[in-house]
Protein backbone atom coordinates (compact mmCIF):
# COMPACT_ATOMS: atom_id res chain seq x y z
CA UNK A 1 0.00 0.00 0.00
CA UNK A 2 1.15 3.69 -0.92
CA UNK A 3 -0.34 6.46 0.98
CA UNK A 4 1.02 10.13 -0.52
CA UNK A 5 1.01 12.88 2.27
CA UNK A 6 1.96 16.76 1.51
CA UNK A 7 0.99 18.57 4.97
CA UNK A 8 3.60 18.44 7.80
CA UNK A 9 0.36 17.99 10.73
CA UNK A 10 -0.81 15.15 8.21
CA UNK A 11 2.56 12.89 8.66
CA UNK A 12 2.80 13.72 12.01
CA UNK A 13 -0.58 12.21 12.68
CA UNK A 14 -0.05 9.11 10.29
CA UNK A 15 3.51 8.74 12.21
CA UNK A 16 1.91 8.11 15.93
CA UNK A 17 0.48 4.70 13.84
CA UNK A 18 4.09 3.09 13.99
CA UNK A 19 6.43 2.24 16.33
CA UNK A 20 9.25 1.85 14.18
CA UNK A 21 9.79 2.50 10.51
CA UNK A 22 12.49 3.37 8.26
CA UNK A 23 13.17 6.17 5.77
CA UNK A 24 14.70 7.01 2.47
CA UNK A 25 14.93 10.49 1.72
CA UNK A 26 14.88 11.49 -1.76
CA UNK A 27 14.48 14.69 -3.92
CA UNK A 28 12.58 12.12 -6.27
CA UNK A 29 13.16 11.58 -10.20
CA UNK A 30 13.43 7.63 -8.55
CA UNK A 31 15.90 5.56 -10.60
CA UNK A 32 17.03 1.61 -9.58
CA UNK A 33 19.48 3.33 -7.18
CA UNK A 34 16.31 5.03 -5.15
CA UNK A 35 14.33 1.76 -5.46
CA UNK A 36 17.29 -0.49 -3.95
CA UNK A 37 17.10 1.71 -1.22
CA UNK A 38 13.22 1.42 -0.91
CA UNK A 39 13.09 -2.41 -1.29
CA UNK A 40 16.10 -2.74 1.42
CA UNK A 41 14.10 -0.87 3.88
CA UNK A 42 10.60 -2.63 3.16
CA UNK A 43 12.83 -5.85 3.95
CA UNK A 44 13.33 -4.53 6.93
CA UNK A 45 10.59 -2.37 8.41
CA UNK A 46 6.61 -2.96 7.46
CA UNK A 47 6.08 0.79 7.29
CA UNK A 48 8.93 2.51 5.51
CA UNK A 49 9.13 6.63 4.80
CA UNK A 50 9.60 7.92 1.28
CA UNK A 51 10.21 11.65 1.04
CA UNK A 52 10.18 13.38 -2.04
CA UNK A 53 11.44 16.51 -1.90
CA UNK A 54 13.92 19.17 -4.07
CA UNK A 55 15.44 20.88 -0.77
CA UNK A 56 15.61 24.74 -2.13
CA UNK A 57 18.62 24.74 0.62
CA UNK A 58 21.38 22.38 -0.93
CA UNK A 59 21.51 23.93 -3.81
CA UNK A 60 23.37 27.26 -4.69
CA UNK A 61 21.88 30.52 -6.82
CA UNK A 62 24.25 29.21 -9.74
CA UNK A 63 22.61 25.92 -10.06
CA UNK A 64 20.01 23.80 -11.07
CA UNK A 65 17.09 23.66 -8.30
CA UNK A 66 14.89 25.04 -11.17
CA UNK A 67 15.23 22.93 -13.80
CA UNK A 68 15.70 19.47 -11.20
CA UNK A 69 13.66 17.18 -12.62
CA UNK A 70 10.41 16.56 -10.69
CA UNK A 71 8.26 13.80 -11.68
CA UNK A 72 6.38 12.62 -9.12
CA UNK A 73 3.67 10.68 -11.04
CA UNK A 74 6.35 8.22 -12.02
CA UNK A 75 7.82 8.02 -8.83
CA UNK A 76 4.81 7.24 -7.74
CA UNK A 77 4.30 3.82 -10.23
CA UNK A 78 7.99 3.44 -9.65
CA UNK A 79 7.28 3.03 -5.71
CA UNK A 80 3.62 1.17 -6.33
CA UNK A 81 5.62 -1.70 -8.56
CA UNK A 82 8.65 -1.74 -5.97
CA UNK A 83 6.15 -2.56 -2.77
CA UNK A 84 4.08 -5.15 -4.81
CA UNK A 85 6.80 -7.74 -3.79
CA UNK A 86 5.89 -6.64 -0.09
CA UNK A 87 2.14 -7.41 0.03
CA UNK A 88 2.20 -6.34 3.82
CA UNK A 89 3.75 -3.62 3.81
CA UNK A 90 3.08 0.29 3.58
CA UNK A 91 5.25 3.18 2.28
CA UNK A 92 4.49 6.55 3.11
CA UNK A 93 5.26 9.52 0.63
CA UNK A 94 5.52 12.24 1.99
CA UNK A 95 5.69 15.00 -0.72
CA UNK A 96 5.99 18.33 0.41
CA UNK A 97 4.51 21.09 -2.16
CA UNK A 98 4.97 24.01 -0.36
CA UNK A 99 8.56 23.73 1.24
CA UNK A 100 7.01 25.72 3.96
CA UNK A 101 6.12 22.72 5.35
CA UNK A 102 9.39 21.83 6.18
CA UNK A 103 10.88 25.40 6.33
CA UNK A 104 8.41 27.35 8.26
CA UNK A 105 8.60 30.89 8.13
CA UNK A 106 10.98 32.83 10.41
CA UNK A 107 13.20 29.41 10.27
CA UNK A 108 16.52 30.50 11.17
CA UNK A 109 18.56 27.26 11.71
CA UNK A 110 21.76 26.15 10.39
CA UNK A 111 23.95 22.47 11.22
CA UNK A 112 26.98 22.28 9.60
CA UNK A 113 29.32 19.46 10.06
CA UNK A 114 32.60 20.82 10.46
CA UNK A 115 35.21 20.43 8.45
CA UNK A 116 33.99 17.61 6.53
CA UNK A 117 31.63 20.29 4.75
CA UNK A 118 34.10 22.44 3.36
CA UNK A 119 36.02 19.73 1.46
CA UNK A 120 35.30 17.96 -2.27
CA UNK A 121 32.16 18.50 -2.88
CA UNK A 122 31.74 21.19 0.01
CA UNK A 123 34.38 23.43 -1.61
CA UNK A 124 32.91 22.84 -5.24
CA UNK A 125 29.45 23.39 -3.77
CA UNK A 126 29.54 26.05 -0.66
CA UNK A 127 26.93 25.64 1.92
CA UNK A 128 25.62 22.97 -0.05
CA UNK A 129 25.89 20.20 3.11
CA UNK A 130 24.54 22.67 5.00
CA UNK A 131 21.57 22.55 3.50
CA UNK A 132 21.49 19.02 3.44
CA UNK A 133 21.82 18.37 7.29
CA UNK A 134 18.99 21.21 7.76
CA UNK A 135 17.00 19.67 5.95
CA UNK A 136 17.27 15.71 7.15
CA UNK A 137 17.58 17.16 10.68
CA UNK A 138 13.86 18.33 9.79
CA UNK A 139 12.92 15.50 7.95
CA UNK A 140 14.20 13.17 10.85
CA UNK A 141 12.10 14.95 13.24
CA UNK A 142 9.50 14.00 11.35
CA UNK A 143 9.51 10.80 10.61
CA UNK A 144 11.61 9.70 13.69
CA UNK A 145 13.17 6.47 11.77
CA UNK A 146 15.00 3.72 13.51
CA UNK A 147 16.75 3.52 10.34
CA UNK A 148 17.80 5.86 7.55
CA UNK A 149 18.77 4.17 4.20
CA UNK A 150 21.20 6.80 1.94
CA UNK A 151 23.16 6.10 -1.05
CA UNK A 152 27.03 5.51 -1.07
CA UNK A 153 27.54 7.52 -4.53
CA UNK A 154 26.85 10.68 -2.22
CA UNK A 155 29.93 9.15 -0.06
CA UNK A 156 30.64 12.78 1.58
CA UNK A 157 27.25 13.36 2.04
CA UNK A 158 26.85 9.86 3.60
CA UNK A 159 29.59 10.83 6.14
CA UNK A 160 28.21 13.94 6.69
CA UNK A 161 25.07 12.34 8.19
CA UNK A 162 26.56 10.27 10.16
CA UNK A 163 28.42 12.16 12.05
CA UNK A 164 25.22 14.47 12.55
CA UNK A 165 23.72 11.49 14.16
CA UNK A 166 26.54 11.00 16.45
CA UNK A 167 27.36 14.55 17.38
CA UNK A 168 23.17 15.59 17.70
CA UNK A 169 22.79 11.99 19.73
CA UNK A 170 20.04 11.15 17.49
CA UNK A 171 19.01 7.53 17.89
CA UNK A 172 18.59 6.51 14.41
CA UNK A 173 20.82 4.19 12.08
CA UNK A 174 22.33 5.47 8.92
CA UNK A 175 22.23 2.72 6.56
CA UNK A 176 24.84 3.43 3.77
CA UNK A 177 23.51 1.75 0.36
CA UNK A 178 25.50 0.09 -2.75
CA UNK A 179 26.16 2.16 -5.68
CA UNK A 180 23.79 0.99 -8.61
CA UNK A 181 25.23 1.32 -12.05
CA UNK A 182 24.13 1.23 -15.75
CA UNK A 183 25.62 -1.73 -17.77
CA UNK A 184 28.48 0.79 -19.33
CA UNK A 185 29.21 1.11 -15.78
CA UNK A 186 28.26 4.75 -15.17
CA UNK A 187 26.34 5.20 -11.95
CA UNK A 188 22.75 5.94 -11.91
CA UNK A 189 22.06 9.66 -11.14
CA UNK A 190 19.17 12.21 -11.78
CA UNK A 191 21.81 14.29 -13.58
CA UNK A 192 22.53 11.44 -15.77
CA UNK A 193 19.36 12.98 -17.97
CA UNK A 194 21.14 16.10 -18.97
CA UNK A 195 23.73 14.12 -21.08
CA UNK A 196 23.64 14.46 -24.64
CA UNK A 197 24.39 11.51 -26.10
CA UNK A 198 28.27 12.69 -26.86
CA UNK A 199 28.49 13.36 -22.85
CA UNK A 200 27.46 10.63 -22.14
CA UNK A 201 30.22 8.37 -24.20
CA UNK A 202 32.52 10.62 -22.74
CA UNK A 203 31.17 9.81 -19.10
CA UNK A 204 32.37 5.94 -19.46
CA UNK A 205 35.63 7.72 -18.56
CA UNK A 206 34.66 8.71 -14.88
CA UNK A 207 33.72 4.55 -14.32
CA UNK A 208 36.77 3.05 -15.95
CA UNK A 209 39.29 5.51 -14.44
CA UNK A 210 37.82 4.95 -10.89
CA UNK A 211 37.99 0.78 -11.88
CA UNK A 212 41.78 1.60 -13.37
CA UNK A 213 42.59 3.01 -9.83
CA UNK A 214 41.12 0.31 -7.43
CA UNK A 215 43.61 -1.98 -10.26
CA UNK A 216 46.58 0.21 -9.58
CA UNK A 217 46.34 0.24 -5.61
CA UNK A 218 45.71 -3.40 -5.97
CA UNK A 219 44.33 -3.14 -1.81
CA UNK A 220 48.36 -2.95 -1.17
CA UNK A 221 49.82 0.85 0.60
CA UNK A 222 53.04 0.14 -1.59
CA UNK A 223 51.01 0.98 -4.52
CA UNK A 224 49.74 4.52 -3.69
CA UNK A 225 53.03 6.33 -5.94
CA UNK A 226 51.66 4.48 -8.47
CA UNK A 227 47.72 5.31 -7.88
CA UNK A 228 49.27 9.09 -7.49
CA UNK A 229 51.20 9.51 -10.61
CA UNK A 230 48.31 7.88 -12.56
CA UNK A 231 46.25 10.10 -10.93
CA UNK A 232 48.09 13.49 -12.05
CA UNK A 233 48.47 12.09 -15.35
CA UNK A 234 44.71 11.69 -15.71
CA UNK A 235 44.09 15.25 -13.67
CA UNK A 236 45.30 16.66 -17.78
CA UNK A 237 41.60 16.23 -18.66
CA UNK A 238 40.46 19.46 -17.23
CA UNK A 239 37.16 17.80 -17.24
CA UNK A 240 38.00 16.47 -14.05
CA UNK A 241 36.67 18.19 -11.09
CA UNK A 242 39.04 16.53 -8.40
CA UNK A 243 39.80 12.61 -8.92
CA UNK A 244 41.72 12.08 -5.03
CA UNK A 245 42.22 9.68 -2.69
CA UNK A 246 41.19 10.09 0.93
CA UNK A 247 41.04 8.14 4.30
CA UNK A 248 37.28 6.76 3.75
CA UNK A 249 36.39 7.84 7.47
CA UNK A 250 37.56 11.44 7.95
CA UNK A 251 38.45 12.07 3.72
CA UNK A 252 41.83 13.29 5.17
CA UNK A 253 44.28 13.60 2.28
CA UNK A 254 46.81 12.10 4.99
CA UNK A 255 46.00 8.12 3.93
CA UNK A 256 49.51 6.58 4.31
CA UNK A 257 48.02 4.62 7.98
CA UNK A 258 44.58 4.69 6.12
CA UNK A 259 42.41 1.13 6.20
CA UNK A 260 39.91 2.16 4.04
CA UNK A 261 40.58 4.43 0.94
CA UNK A 262 37.87 6.29 -0.80
CA UNK A 263 39.09 7.58 -4.83
CA UNK A 264 36.07 10.30 -5.05
CA UNK A 265 35.77 11.88 -8.18
CA UNK A 266 33.57 14.63 -9.91
CA UNK A 267 34.02 14.70 -13.75
CA UNK A 268 32.06 17.35 -15.73
CA UNK A 269 30.78 16.91 -18.99
CA UNK A 270 29.16 21.11 -19.80
CA UNK A 271 27.16 21.89 -16.56
CA UNK A 272 26.41 18.54 -15.56
CA UNK A 273 28.76 17.21 -12.85
CA UNK A 274 28.82 13.88 -12.24
CA UNK A 275 29.95 11.75 -9.11
CA UNK A 276 31.40 8.78 -8.47
CA UNK A 277 33.51 7.10 -5.93
CA UNK A 278 34.99 3.55 -5.33
CA UNK A 279 35.87 1.76 -2.09
CA UNK A 280 39.91 0.07 -1.59
CA UNK A 281 40.58 -1.55 1.61
CA UNK A 282 44.50 -1.66 2.24
CA UNK A 283 45.99 -4.83 3.56
CA UNK B 1 21.48 19.70 48.77
CA UNK B 2 24.38 20.29 46.15
CA UNK B 3 25.97 17.41 44.26
CA UNK B 4 28.90 18.14 42.54
CA UNK B 5 29.27 15.92 39.14
CA UNK B 6 32.35 16.24 36.95
CA UNK B 7 31.63 13.50 34.30
CA UNK B 8 29.26 12.90 31.59
CA UNK B 9 28.83 9.43 32.34
CA UNK B 10 27.68 10.10 35.69
CA UNK B 11 25.38 12.83 34.69
CA UNK B 12 23.44 10.34 32.84
CA UNK B 13 22.82 8.24 35.25
CA UNK B 14 22.32 10.74 37.81
CA UNK B 15 19.31 12.18 35.79
CA UNK B 16 17.60 9.43 35.43
CA UNK B 17 16.49 9.97 39.14
CA UNK B 18 14.33 12.53 38.16
CA UNK B 19 11.16 13.15 35.72
CA UNK B 20 10.82 17.17 35.54
CA UNK B 21 14.33 19.03 36.20
CA UNK B 22 14.91 22.57 35.46
CA UNK B 23 18.36 23.78 34.62
CA UNK B 24 20.95 26.77 34.89
CA UNK B 25 23.52 26.87 32.28
CA UNK B 26 26.61 28.68 33.71
CA UNK B 27 30.20 29.59 33.37
CA UNK B 28 30.76 30.19 36.48
CA UNK B 29 32.17 33.22 38.85
CA UNK B 30 28.85 33.49 40.19
CA UNK B 31 26.92 36.56 40.80
CA UNK B 32 23.31 37.69 42.55
CA UNK B 33 22.57 37.66 38.97
CA UNK B 34 23.06 33.78 38.30
CA UNK B 35 21.97 33.44 42.11
CA UNK B 36 18.31 34.96 40.99
CA UNK B 37 18.00 32.25 37.85
CA UNK B 38 18.90 29.61 40.64
CA UNK B 39 16.06 30.48 42.93
CA UNK B 40 13.78 30.93 40.32
CA UNK B 41 14.52 27.39 39.33
CA UNK B 42 14.41 25.89 42.80
CA UNK B 43 11.10 27.57 43.52
CA UNK B 44 9.96 25.59 40.29
CA UNK B 45 11.67 22.02 40.33
CA UNK B 46 12.80 20.31 43.30
CA UNK B 47 15.63 19.06 41.23
CA UNK B 48 17.74 21.92 39.42
CA UNK B 49 20.75 21.12 37.36
CA UNK B 50 23.41 23.69 37.18
CA UNK B 51 26.08 23.48 34.90
CA UNK B 52 29.21 25.37 35.05
CA UNK B 53 31.85 25.25 32.32
CA UNK B 54 33.70 28.02 30.62
CA UNK B 55 32.76 26.94 26.96
CA UNK B 56 36.24 27.15 24.56
CA UNK B 57 33.89 27.55 21.47
CA UNK B 58 32.43 30.93 22.32
CA UNK B 59 35.48 32.45 22.92
CA UNK B 60 37.29 34.04 20.21
CA UNK B 61 40.94 33.42 19.44
CA UNK B 62 41.72 36.69 20.56
CA UNK B 63 39.57 36.93 23.76
CA UNK B 64 39.60 36.57 27.17
CA UNK B 65 39.05 32.26 27.56
CA UNK B 66 42.03 31.81 29.51
CA UNK B 67 41.95 34.94 31.96
CA UNK B 68 37.65 34.04 32.61
CA UNK B 69 37.59 33.85 36.16
CA UNK B 70 37.14 30.19 37.48
CA UNK B 71 35.89 30.11 41.23
CA UNK B 72 34.44 26.62 41.47
CA UNK B 73 34.97 27.05 45.58
CA UNK B 74 33.26 30.04 46.07
CA UNK B 75 30.51 29.02 43.54
CA UNK B 76 29.85 25.61 45.32
CA UNK B 77 29.71 28.18 48.40
CA UNK B 78 27.16 30.56 46.95
CA UNK B 79 24.91 27.61 45.95
CA UNK B 80 24.64 25.49 48.72
CA UNK B 81 23.38 28.92 50.37
CA UNK B 82 21.01 29.66 47.67
CA UNK B 83 19.93 25.91 48.20
CA UNK B 84 19.48 26.37 51.93
CA UNK B 85 16.41 28.11 51.56
CA UNK B 86 14.93 24.98 49.66
CA UNK B 87 15.28 22.19 52.24
CA UNK B 88 14.04 19.51 50.16
CA UNK B 89 15.55 20.73 47.05
CA UNK B 90 18.41 19.19 45.10
CA UNK B 91 21.31 20.84 43.09
CA UNK B 92 23.19 18.95 40.66
CA UNK B 93 26.41 20.97 39.83
CA UNK B 94 28.03 19.98 36.69
CA UNK B 95 31.34 20.74 36.03
CA UNK B 96 32.70 18.68 33.44
CA UNK B 97 36.81 19.45 33.95
CA UNK B 98 37.73 18.42 30.59
CA UNK B 99 36.59 19.88 27.80
CA UNK B 100 35.72 16.65 26.17
CA UNK B 101 32.81 15.44 28.25
CA UNK B 102 30.96 17.78 26.71
CA UNK B 103 32.96 17.75 23.41
CA UNK B 104 34.38 14.60 22.68
CA UNK B 105 37.48 13.95 20.35
CA UNK B 106 35.95 13.98 16.41
CA UNK B 107 32.63 16.44 17.70
CA UNK B 108 32.65 18.33 14.12
CA UNK B 109 29.19 19.60 14.78
CA UNK B 110 28.05 23.43 14.78
CA UNK B 111 24.46 24.87 15.33
CA UNK B 112 24.10 28.48 13.76
CA UNK B 113 20.94 30.76 13.87
CA UNK B 114 20.90 32.37 11.00
CA UNK B 115 21.09 35.57 10.96
CA UNK B 116 21.11 36.69 14.84
CA UNK B 117 24.28 35.00 15.13
CA UNK B 118 25.82 37.75 12.78
CA UNK B 119 24.35 41.06 14.17
CA UNK B 120 25.64 43.08 17.15
CA UNK B 121 27.49 40.96 19.88
CA UNK B 122 27.86 38.21 16.46
CA UNK B 123 29.69 41.43 14.37
CA UNK B 124 31.72 42.30 16.77
CA UNK B 125 32.56 38.63 18.49
CA UNK B 126 32.50 36.18 15.07
CA UNK B 127 31.66 32.15 15.92
CA UNK B 128 30.51 33.31 19.12
CA UNK B 129 27.01 32.36 19.63
CA UNK B 130 27.74 29.41 17.68
CA UNK B 131 29.74 28.33 20.41
CA UNK B 132 27.04 29.42 22.63
CA UNK B 133 24.42 27.45 20.66
CA UNK B 134 26.82 24.26 19.67
CA UNK B 135 27.63 24.05 23.81
CA UNK B 136 23.80 24.64 24.70
CA UNK B 137 22.54 21.75 22.58
CA UNK B 138 25.35 19.51 24.62
CA UNK B 139 24.16 20.74 27.75
CA UNK B 140 20.55 20.42 26.84
CA UNK B 141 21.18 16.87 25.70
CA UNK B 142 22.60 15.87 28.92
CA UNK B 143 20.14 17.36 30.93
CA UNK B 144 16.89 17.06 29.28
CA UNK B 145 15.56 19.87 31.32
CA UNK B 146 11.78 21.14 31.45
CA UNK B 147 12.81 24.66 31.71
CA UNK B 148 16.03 26.35 31.01
CA UNK B 149 16.80 29.87 32.73
CA UNK B 150 18.99 32.21 30.95
CA UNK B 151 19.92 36.12 32.35
CA UNK B 152 18.18 38.59 30.12
CA UNK B 153 21.43 40.62 30.01
CA UNK B 154 22.70 38.75 27.12
CA UNK B 155 19.06 39.35 25.34
CA UNK B 156 20.54 38.08 21.83
CA UNK B 157 21.71 35.21 23.34
CA UNK B 158 18.23 34.43 24.95
CA UNK B 159 16.40 34.98 21.60
CA UNK B 160 19.18 32.93 20.12
CA UNK B 161 18.66 30.14 22.08
CA UNK B 162 14.88 30.21 22.00
CA UNK B 163 15.24 30.48 18.23
CA UNK B 164 17.21 26.97 18.38
CA UNK B 165 14.81 25.51 20.98
CA UNK B 166 12.35 26.39 18.07
CA UNK B 167 13.78 25.57 14.66
CA UNK B 168 15.19 21.87 16.61
CA UNK B 169 11.69 21.00 17.70
CA UNK B 170 13.38 20.65 21.75
CA UNK B 171 10.82 19.87 24.12
CA UNK B 172 12.25 22.81 26.75
CA UNK B 173 11.02 25.75 28.09
CA UNK B 174 13.34 28.88 27.50
CA UNK B 175 12.89 31.38 30.67
CA UNK B 176 14.72 34.63 30.20
CA UNK B 177 15.06 36.49 33.82
CA UNK B 178 15.52 40.12 34.43
CA UNK B 179 18.78 41.95 34.93
CA UNK B 180 19.96 42.41 38.22
CA UNK B 181 22.06 45.56 38.36
CA UNK B 182 24.64 47.32 41.91
CA UNK B 183 23.08 49.93 43.30
CA UNK B 184 25.21 51.98 41.03
CA UNK B 185 22.51 50.52 37.86
CA UNK B 186 25.81 48.36 36.56
CA UNK B 187 24.56 45.63 35.40
CA UNK B 188 26.06 42.60 37.54
CA UNK B 189 28.96 40.43 35.22
CA UNK B 190 31.55 38.17 35.57
CA UNK B 191 33.59 41.01 33.84
CA UNK B 192 33.08 43.87 36.51
CA UNK B 193 36.05 42.50 38.70
CA UNK B 194 38.24 43.73 35.20
CA UNK B 195 37.46 47.21 35.73
CA UNK B 196 39.64 49.45 37.46
CA UNK B 197 38.43 51.90 39.84
CA UNK B 198 38.38 54.37 37.04
CA UNK B 199 36.80 52.45 34.65
CA UNK B 200 34.29 51.51 37.09
CA UNK B 201 33.02 55.27 37.69
CA UNK B 202 33.18 55.67 33.88
CA UNK B 203 31.31 52.41 33.60
CA UNK B 204 28.22 54.09 35.50
CA UNK B 205 27.45 55.88 32.07
CA UNK B 206 26.29 52.42 30.55
CA UNK B 207 23.21 52.31 32.54
CA UNK B 208 22.79 56.37 32.67
CA UNK B 209 22.57 56.58 29.13
CA UNK B 210 20.16 53.53 28.70
CA UNK B 211 17.78 54.68 30.83
CA UNK B 212 17.79 58.35 29.27
CA UNK B 213 16.77 57.13 26.06
CA UNK B 214 14.01 54.96 27.90
CA UNK B 215 12.88 58.44 28.85
CA UNK B 216 13.08 59.96 25.74
CA UNK B 217 11.53 57.21 24.08
CA UNK B 218 8.82 57.29 26.79
CA UNK B 219 7.18 54.59 25.23
CA UNK B 220 5.83 56.97 22.31
CA UNK B 221 6.53 56.07 18.38
CA UNK B 222 6.60 59.46 17.91
CA UNK B 223 9.32 59.87 19.91
CA UNK B 224 11.76 57.65 17.89
CA UNK B 225 13.61 60.54 16.29
CA UNK B 226 14.36 62.31 19.34
CA UNK B 227 15.81 59.00 20.82
CA UNK B 228 17.82 58.61 17.04
CA UNK B 229 19.48 62.23 17.68
CA UNK B 230 20.07 61.31 21.27
CA UNK B 231 21.98 58.19 20.30
CA UNK B 232 23.64 59.65 17.71
CA UNK B 233 24.90 62.65 19.73
CA UNK B 234 26.12 59.67 22.70
CA UNK B 235 27.95 57.80 19.77
CA UNK B 236 30.49 60.45 19.61
CA UNK B 237 32.53 58.97 22.68
CA UNK B 238 34.13 56.19 20.75
CA UNK B 239 33.82 53.82 24.10
CA UNK B 240 30.65 52.77 22.60
CA UNK B 241 30.86 49.73 20.86
CA UNK B 242 27.18 50.13 19.71
CA UNK B 243 24.37 51.62 21.13
CA UNK B 244 20.88 50.82 18.89
CA UNK B 245 17.44 49.88 19.21
CA UNK B 246 15.94 47.51 17.46
CA UNK B 247 13.00 45.08 17.17
CA UNK B 248 12.67 42.95 20.86
CA UNK B 249 11.60 39.89 18.60
CA UNK B 250 13.61 40.27 15.01
CA UNK B 251 16.65 42.62 16.27
CA UNK B 252 15.50 43.96 13.29
CA UNK B 253 16.37 48.04 12.82
CA UNK B 254 12.94 48.11 11.09
CA UNK B 255 11.25 49.15 14.36
CA UNK B 256 8.54 51.48 12.69
CA UNK B 257 6.08 48.96 13.65
CA UNK B 258 8.31 47.38 16.26
CA UNK B 259 5.54 47.01 19.63
CA UNK B 260 8.92 46.13 21.72
CA UNK B 261 12.03 47.86 21.24
CA UNK B 262 15.53 46.83 22.63
CA UNK B 263 18.31 49.26 23.33
CA UNK B 264 21.38 47.35 23.15
CA UNK B 265 24.09 48.65 24.27
CA UNK B 266 27.94 47.61 25.04
CA UNK B 267 30.09 50.22 26.14
CA UNK B 268 34.11 49.43 26.27
CA UNK B 269 36.85 50.22 29.16
CA UNK B 270 39.85 49.47 28.53
CA UNK B 271 39.50 45.69 26.95
CA UNK B 272 36.42 44.75 29.11
CA UNK B 273 32.97 44.78 27.14
CA UNK B 274 29.93 45.80 29.33
CA UNK B 275 26.73 44.39 28.00
CA UNK B 276 23.55 46.03 28.96
CA UNK B 277 20.31 46.47 27.19
CA UNK B 278 16.33 47.64 28.33
CA UNK B 279 13.24 47.22 26.55
CA UNK B 280 11.00 49.72 25.68
CA UNK B 281 7.19 48.74 24.95
CA UNK B 282 5.43 51.16 22.21
CA UNK B 283 2.14 52.14 23.17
Amino acid sequence: MVKLITKTLELIQERQMDSEVGFVPTMGNLHAGHLSLLRDALSQFKTVYFSIFVNPKQFGPQEDFNRYPRTLEKDLELIQETVKNFPDSKVIVFHPENPQEIFPPNFNLNISVWNLNRLLEGEKRPGHFDGVTTVVYQLFHLVKPHTAYFGLKDYQQYLIIKQMVKDLHLPIHIKGMPIIREESGLALSSRNQYLSNEEKMSSLKLNLTLKKIVEILDSKKSNLPKGRVYIQQTLQDKNWNYLELRDSETLSQNIDHSKNISILAVYQLGSTRLLDNMQVEIK
